[in-house]
């Protein structure tokens, strides 16, 4: 395994939290085994290395940060007096570091287009099921917690909720290989501030300053990183290109793709496929074998393409010719929307129903990141159990509202017409 | 001076922000002046070592650091066109590199005590006006900015306004030495996005989230570190410690102490004792001898005083017999704090006056930190202006509201009778 | 460009070195150039995440990094009075921005196989006199810098030396990335102490521990991460699947791949082809498309081609099942190899000459990082320059001993046989 | 205890490693002594923050940061199979917490003159057999492993050899503070290499590369900071104000300071008191007063005092005017000395024998660092054990062998004359 073997203790070196280390026999050969590797070609921002040029971090890297926080987690609430067996221990350890195993390259954009409308989350239940057969059931419990279906409901939370390891990593690593500092977090404080009350994962009464904190250096992270405008336009951009090209491939027209790709390019998967063993097997068998480098090395084999829409799209993306975008409080008027698609229309010589690949407008909505049903909660001092936005003296109503932005997308060069 | 000198070009060594250059020759002498030398003698927390023991930082490093940021916010702001000339640049560096001149050993603590209704910043004046006269007038422009007299407003904000290179410095700093990781702040990325406009400091429009969190951030400094129970409660020792020592001082008693020391003890100063030429002097001579070393060396000495009440209490603070704290959201009822009071009484023998100095009560209030008077101005991308509180999604109407808390302090032996 | 623009001002968010200015026109210009966003594709450290999980750093980020540093550099001899012309400087900024253009995927790999016979610095040569041709001749100086044919030879020096601007560059964001903090170097420091005497770039006396540091943390990071022994045996194992889908393709058996890497693949390209205008531009045509995505996406397909020893060697590298590798003083023993070969050939059913894939032997040679012809100076306080192996107290001349290790790779499997 | 409590476990924020966990309830009671605390007020590093300003770290946190790293060593090891009862864990713990107990203020000018002749590990000594006498007989085999009497030697090579945890934290919190970064170490990966054979502290292998680092680390650290110039020119200066004091204070000439200072000042403690318990316990009440704000509160006082030659010292000192040293290979010309003195003694008026407080000359020696007699130990893969020096490509002779350099020192203004 990485790096360091002493007398058969696996160590990884991390650059985020120094040398993390394996805790036992089965999240290692988990890690060994190739739907895991497969995590290393997958980067964690998808294109937001297009302007964070450090941001080339993989779930890889994710996948274990996030084991290291659940097995310091684990140790406070124990040391609290909070009952957890090595079996509950290894199972949530499993599930935290399997949590992003069904995610594809360029996740969101896949889900949009290559297997529309299935999410990764039921993709992740998937491959942890096959691997569950191939280690002959000793996932079973990890899936379960993965499900919420355990009756220790806050080893779920731990693993999926406002304040579950894989944010307390994320945050931090993308903070950590963007550059973006003040994205940071006191993951350490928070996590020593964990504590279990009527099954619910909640945080000491002195910790709620680093939750302030933390809720508003992830809205930081969304704004200046996930959701920053040049990487909205990249990432528009790779759903136009593989739009197009499942277009063409169902059209029958050939396209350059390992065959995952192609397979994925010419079937349209629909989530109740995924209920049918023969075709999910399929699905499976392809979807494991793709990663970021089929997406990239093929769009860069597209760009000679005989099409000019999937060539010109094509070429956008990979030599970073990306579009104009204007997000705006307002959506777009229609007016302007049609000026710039006949403008577009003319100068690129295409069709009414082609050019809404080079002039398209959306919307941007923000409220994933704090749900109503499930919040923050903070454990006085007294013992009473409170929701962070009433426990907290700031307002952070504004959290959990939905923004709600608007964006108009086009080439650069209409602007200078 | 400190670290590398190549070819006349002083560098410092700063493990905050790594080399920082000195600007000027003007610069240079002043840091070698015994007033600035002075700072190196001066913590930057007062006492707050105690919960954080990384935090023995002085105002020294910190008036260098905050020097740095203002050359790099002077830099930004010539290059987006904003006029200031070479002179203005250097009066405004020094306005900033003398801001703390006049924070004597413990300010606050000292504010209060020593040279009770005496503000720093009155005493940073008189010391600025003390090295005009010695640097023949070269700090004139300086003490025109840091008194908000210059027609230029802008350049006193850059010096004192709610994103002063003041705050900037203190919270990366404090932040950096305490280990509290989580309260740095993007003191970078803010500076990018500072403009001016109508001689207004203010920060563009995409620079928003950076000053949410750095909003957030302070708070979670001031509750973390800054109002930190323990520290609090060390800080109130050393306040009765003084109190003491001055009152037996007045009844000519005999402390140990050096001179300095010995006539603050002994003289009461008023605000208005400033304006007497010959008293300040007397003031200003004795102020300028005293550092953190004077009051930590005597108080040592009086942990063996014959005074009881004296040497209880210096033994308190120097071997860190803490009193208990207790932070409350309603004031102390009367009854609890006689009791108390009582058993205080009984346990230390002491009359009722001395009582005073084992048990007390007050009020925490923290509201300093967002004044309304004040606000830091969000420039739009059409160039409109709006208060940061107007501009951003999250409320944060609660900033600007005073926080009050209601502590008790007692010895900790007191809960076990 | 990448983050921030302020008025025109371009600037890059680096996780290492923080905000990074990019000081011209001329510089953004060859950035947006698809010759070098190419190398946000390009790995900086190969295979070496499979050890370092968090080196996913490329030779974009590399390029800038270095550039910023040689603006230091640049900046700090101009303050020595060393004259350097705004040509000058902008020619030397370009040719380090440059200097890693001809890298290739995985290079030295590449080296060894696709393009065997063609160092990366000629592919660089090549690719800067082609964009000199696109820029109008604008590249001319940085090209003569580069080679080493510019009258002030220290310009060349800072490019590339013992200490040149890669180096500072690349040590420090290799051990960043790979977590290996004591790689660590002082390039702030050492560019302080940076100076030139008699047109040769020199480092001042009080700079020699830094040197040192830097020389010993260079041998570090080398047998710790680039030469570490699973990062060999993946990168061998990358070589014999390059050099077996070589020869299959020459055989004309069919191979997936994108049509540059399908050029490569059926080509053989020798040195002087170089000279050749047509079969130039051929090659470069080519190899500007070539990228990580392309090697790793094609590998993976080949996992599953019919020909064996292809698909073993293709397994083997993508998901992780690397050779056992033995490093040694001494070179392997004539039967022990026969005796693992023979092992090989029966287990695997390979013929004599395919158990060479198998089961290798070789030699690790490392003199690159000190060559005799060209060292480190010391300039000292009387002006005397002397070479560091005399200037130093510790005897370095083993640095500049070829050190020559023995390794013999194969299967893990085999010794359990 | 410092920072947060949750359920009786004790954690300390620590700018270097983060959150420090308490062991025992045995090592938070000895933080808690008097004797301890009086650590929080001795610096690390003496004056070497005129140099470097961050450095204002304290032996307090240098002694918990030791014990931070031996925890970490107790573990690893004990991974490896050596047996390490709970009581030797606790009571090796205990002795790297206690290891610098008998340093005092600016310890090695105090040796040199206020109790010349004693070494700070003799009255670590002292001061642990009192602590264990207080302690009801608990420190009894920490002391044996300090002392290197206890059996299984490798315990004391933990507290003291050449790699022990003293040397592995200052090294890293000096690197920290003072913002020299390339003089820190990897201690994380030499302790994870850690090993015991035949009762001897040994370094695997692999590590090599990292204690190689470590070493020129080491050797880099001292050149640039614990000899820099400027800190050796104050720690001279600093000399002889103490020395011009004693002088003073054995003619009776009374001077400020705390009873502790002028006990101290007034009395000549040789080795062998150390052995008459009457005058070691007053030797040691006195001691365990003083600290670095009792020479600094009375040099600022002496500064006024009416005797020329120690008012001019401490003037020096206290407002940062030193002196002017000058670093030679060697010695000083007696010619030259003489120049010297005899300006010297014209321009302040001093005798013959007084001038030598103003002009002097010596020495420098750095062999301390690594001895012949106990060397770093490296184990091969194959078992077999050899000196780092035989073990390493490097020739690192040079860095046992004794460094010599001689200074002169004398006022600055004397050059101008």
């Amino acid at each position: 395994m990485d790096v360091l073997k002493t007398n058969k203790r696996k160590i990884i070196n991390d650059p985020v939290f120094g040398f993390i280390n394996l805790p036992s026999e089965i999240i290692f050969d988990l890690i060994e085994h190739p739907y895991f590797q497969r995590l290393r070609r997958i980067k964690q921002l998808g294109l937001s290395h297009l302007v964070f040029p450090g941001a080339n971090h993989t779930r890889f890297e994710h996948a274990i940060g996030a084991l290291h926080l659940m097995i310091l987690a684990i140790d406070v609430l124990r040391q609290k007096g909070i009952d957890i067996s090595d079996e509950e221990a290894e199972a949530v350890s499993v599930a935290i570091l399997l949590h992003d195993i069904g995610h594809g390259p360029f996740s969101h954009t896949l889900e949009s287009t290559l297997v529309s409308g299935i999410s990764h989350e039921d993709l992740s239940i998937l491959l942890m099921e096959e691997l569950n057969r191939e280690f002959g059931g000793k996932l079973e419990l990890a899936i379960c917690i993965f499900k919420n279906r355990y009756h220790k409901k806050f080893l779920h939370q731990l693993v999926s909720s406002q304040l579950d390891m894989d944010r307390l990593d994320y945050l931090r690593r993308d903070s950590f290989f963007s550059g973006v500092v003040e994205g940071s977090t006191g993951s350490d404080r928070i996590i020593k501030m964990l504590n279990v009350v009527d099954d619910q994962l909640v945080v000491e009464k002195k910790g709620i300053y680093s939750i302030e904190q933390f809720l508003i250096a992830r809205r930081l992270m969304y704004w200046q990183v996930y959701l920053h405008k040049t990487v909205l336009s990249a990432d528009f951009l790779l759903v136009n290109v593989l739009k197009r090209a499942k277009e063409l491939a169902m059209r029958g027209i050939e396209l350059y793709g390992p065959p995952q790709l192609q397979w994925l390019l010419t079937h349209t998967v629909l989530p109740d496929d995924l209920k049918d063993c023969g075709q999910k097997s399929i699905l499976i068998q392809n979807f494991v074998l793709l990663d970021d480098s089929d997406i990239i090395s093929s769009i860069k084999v597209w760009c000679s393409h005989s099409e000019p829409v999937l060539s010109y799209l094509s070429n956008s993306v990979i030599n970073r010719k990306l579009y104009k975008i204007k997000v705006l409080e307002e959506p777009v008027s229609t007016k302007k929307f049609r000026q710039y698609k006949a403008m577009a229309s003319a100068t690129y010589s295409v069709n009414e129903e082609d050019v809404n690949y080079y002039v398209f407008q959306g919307v941007i909505e923000n409220s994933a990141y704090v749900t109503e049903s499930e919040n923050i909660l903070i454990l006085s001092n007294s013992g009473k159990i409170a929701d962070i936005k009433d426990a907290s003296d700031v307002d952070l109503k504004a959290l959990s509202k939905t923004v709600k932005k608007y964006y108009l997308c086009y080439p650069k060069d209409l602007d200078t017409k």
